[in-house]
């Protein structure tokens, strides 16, 4: 049987079919569940902490990363650039060439992220001795991490390490991160939701564009935070680079939808994507139903815009654990509400960006009551992708993202819109199918 | 001939009609640079000064207000409160009764706003020591000036005037001012164009809906304020009232749209709107070819929601110089740009937004090159409203408006939409008629 097949008869459309309707029926019930998890998310930014802290049986010599697992020999450009870098800025090695001979001695660790409540956009580092912001979905009480955005250009995300990247990560840790934690812990933290919200409302989509989130978030931290560090000079270096940076925002998006999609995990016949993460090598996608397991294939190529100066020859494959954003519904498939992103993207028009949100209707299960799309008559975005809908209608959740240069140490050369490829869909339908006996 | 008989007999859309042909092609080459100049202006804050530096010639009794000139006896509640308020604020009287009698007495020169280079919000009040932005529009050099924004609640602008009221207004001259003065200085000026671009993009009008606007220039001023405010405690009062205010951006929106109509006055033959406002007793408009004459009527009641507590019982008549920003080509001319708005001013859908923005193009000359909506595909705003389509269409210009209480004291009590009266277009058509020669 073909996998469009096997799909179709796993769907509930066919509940017709003799002998698994109960098994339909369960599919229904899990998936509205699903639904109901999803829009009942309540994220909040609660503090910021250290990994050791939260994670203190991952030492020095454990990186985590992007996406789902991989060896160091087939990563790609930029994430090997980030890991000499943390190594570096973990005190592991001097020099680049020590920190690679190191990486590449089997006496690192690398794990993913998404296995320790955690995302990081593009190469996704946390390291033993990085801040990450700790949000909590207050519905359900689990808490997810996201490390500080660090801003544009050259930056360890992008796969840049030199000494300027990492003499920032220090400020990030040493002084950034403990007035961030005082000044949230005084506000009794951050609603998140609320913030995503009128940031949609803004043409945000908060994958690409957050430049509404980052400065409503700076709307309200400013006057804590001016409260809350006494230290003029460091107040001025503080509201500087937050208020400087129009992506800051992003990173507090993605733990708020790793929070949100984190309790859909393992529902018991739910067909419910909920991750999407890749590592620069492989793209991987988790399925409510079919618990951590990943279903994975070679990443694709973004087609996009170029920085001046660089071009498609330079890209990186797809990379970073951001397509969280997807996930929980915004991002590419809200593309609608943030017209504006599709000129720094690529899409040819606004009616091209609307098409992509009404196609994103039909792989998904749900409206979010919450996150509406005033542009669209304040419809709500669609969440929870079905991997049954991909598989039946050929169409893929479109991601906006970032672009990286293959080679390490470069960083950003552009942005532009990638799907996850259709083998992820299709192998997670045939292991439901297995698993489910259909 | 009827008046709509005469305003066809002007347009050049009739220029077959022996005899004036000559005027017609005036008409239009006239127009034609009104639109230039509105799209060549390039309004950038560059200075915050007290009225009485500006205008030396004008001493405390002389008081500025929104709208065409009124006198004391027909002045509705909130503008009365509003004075009543700022006599006690120049200390011309101690109390309300002596500040009443004295404004009564005749003693106290009441004139526009608008015939001084300014304008200001609902009541529009701007006393001797009252600080204002100074907007320049560079590409002709003519200056502009607005009242800073107080704030929502209880405030002058909406004819409130107790001691909390008049101590806030005090704060706003001794310690806001010179603060915003020195670090716009520093800045070297903000480029309020591109901040009106960028919040348009963002789902402000920049009437009713200027949240974008006040992040992004909160983004761009609070960095720089910490460096120029070195008293901490201060520094954190005034983060926290301009991060703290949702309107902060209006009235460097409408100081923009001063500067920017300004250079559109005096040019011979054209038939452009150069300014709408309201004193709560009469709507006025003035014409490009007619000079500084304003073209009155009484004001109609805006129609819209109200804030618990209040009905349309308790509204005021329309009021305020706010409608400049209308004149330029935004507020209620956008609205199909801030689908958000709707909610707030009483529209019923995004549908209704976004018929009235088409209408708008019906009686507008031209789209703004900068003033872009990208909801609507990156259409330009609806610049330049032309008296003879007004009366030829019948289709007025839609005002997006706050509604003040009809007594002197009370405040803002709700929001909505409201339209000038057809008389004063009807009677500019007239005037220009009998300029003419028509």
């Amino acid at each position: 049987m073909g996998r469009r097949e096997l799909s179709e008869r796993i769907s509930f459309r066919n509940n017709a079919i003799g002998g698994v309707d109960i098994i339909m029926v369960d599919i229904e019930k899990a998936n509205a569940e699903a639904i109901n998890r999803i829009n009942r998310g309540e994220p909040v930014l609660k503090d910021v902490k250290y990994r050791h802290e939260i994670f203190p049986e991952l030492d020095k010599k454990t990186i985590l990363h992007a996406g789902p697992p991989v060896k160091w020999d087939i990563m790609c450009g930029p994430l090997k650039g980030a890991i000499i870098g943390a190594i570096r800025f973990e005190g592991l090695a001097k020099t680049e060439v020590e920190a690679e001979q190191l990486a590449a001695s089997g006496d690192i660790t690398f794990l993913p992220n998404h296995d320790f409540d955690t995302v990081g956009p593009m190469t996704g580092i946390t390291s033993y001795s990085m801040p990450v912001f700790v949000v909590e979905n207050t519905s359900f009480g689990n808490l997810a991490y996201c490390m500080i955005n660090e801003g544009l250009g050259k930056v360890m995300r992008f796969g840049a390490n030199d000494d300027s990247v990492l003499e920032r990560l220090a400020w990030i840790r040493d002084e950034l991160a403990p007035a961030v934690k005082v000044t949230v812990a005084v506000m009794d933290g951050i609603n998140l939701k609320v913030l995503l919200a009128k940031a949609l409302a803004m043409g945000d989509e908060m994958h690409q564009r957050n430049i509404a989130g980052s400065a409503m978030f700076g709307r309200e931290f400013f006057p804590a935070l001016s409260k809350t560090v006494t230290d003029i000079a460091k107040l001025q270096r503080i509201i500087e680079f937050v208020a400087g940076n129009e992506q800051w925002f992003l990173n507090l998006a993605m733990a708020a939808g790793k929070a949100t999609m984190d309790p859909v995990r393992g529902i018991e016949g739910s067909t419910v994507v909920t991750a999407m993460a890749r590592n620069g090598t492989n793209f991987g996608i988790r399925v409510s139903g079919l618990g951590d397991q990943w279903f994975q294939a070679p990443v694709e190529q973004p087609r996009g815009l170029y920085f001046p100066g660089y071009s498609a020859e330079d890209a990186n494959p797809d990379m970073g654990d951001s397509t969280i954003v997807e996930t929980f519904g915004l991002g590419g498939m809200v593309m609608a509400a943030a017209p504006a992103v599709t000129q720094f993207i690529g899409a040819t028009s606004v009616d091209e960006a609307v098409r992509y949100t009404r196609e994103m209707g039909e792989i998904t299960l749900g409206k979010s009551p919450h996150y509406v799309m005033p542009a669209m008559n304040f419809e709500g975005a669609p969440t929870g992708i079905d991997i049954r809908a991909v598989v039946e209608t050929g169409i893929l959740p479109i991601i906006n993202t970032g672009i990286a240069h293959k080679e390490p140490g470069v960083g950003q050369v552009g942005a532009g819109l990638v799907s996850p490829p259709m083998k992820c869909f299709e192998d997670a339908v045939v292991a439901f199918a297995e698993k489910y006996g259909f």
